[in-house]
């Protein structure tokens, strides 16, 4: 039997301001586009519409990417993870991604860690 | 002249509970592998030290992933987003990365959402 998209949502754990983390990857090359975040509204509009919606924390509102910009998200896969409270998306992402016009939102502040050793010498 | 560690934290935009999400990528593969949280200090221990270390929101510690199950997580890469509130770490993943022993922490639950149209029909 197939679950109702109610019940899809049922199994998300929203945190104390009724959100969940959306990654949203492209599907093909598997570049991590953005994070954003979706309360079950937004979830359940990405999920039966085949466009991703957020949640805006900054404007409290929806915002179904790429209205404004063109550069719209279509929704290719969606997942949940173990514990429930984040979910990974897979779409087709038309244009850049990110706001400032780059390709991802991870595309221009490199944190600069240092890098571990191999494996066998770390374990 | 490089940044220090401290300048480069300051750069981060904790929420209102200090954590910000670490999305953590296999970083040859691309597979996303799951998200998890950290504080300044566990960003700074996993900046510092080539491991990853995480804040466990549900045991209130710090977790440098790999400690007890040896599925460690060697840092690659590690990026920030265009507001300063997500980390992408691009790891090398020692065996899986979910503690229920799969690849992944995305892999068993499908939200099965509706797929969208070819972009060209969706703009």
């Amino acid at each position: 039997m197939t679950e109702t998209i109610e019940e899809r949502i049922a199994r998300v754990t929203f945190d104390d301001k009724g959100l969940v983390a959306a990654i949203v990857q492209q599907w093909d090359t598997r570049e991590v586009l953005m994070l954003g975040w979706m309360d079950a509204e937004a979830l359940r509009r990405t999920l039966t519409s085949g466009r991703v919606t957020f949640w805006s924390r900054s404007r409290q509102e929806y915002w179904r990417k790429g209205d404004t910009s063109g550069h719209i998200q279509v929704v290719r896969g969606a997942r949940l993870d173990c514990d429930g409270d984040a979910v990974l998306l897979q779409v087709e992402q038309v244009g850049p991604a990110c706001h400032t016009g780059t390709r991802t939102c991870f595309d221009a502040d490199d944190l600069d860690p240092v890098v571990g050793p191999d494996p066998v010498d770390a374990s």
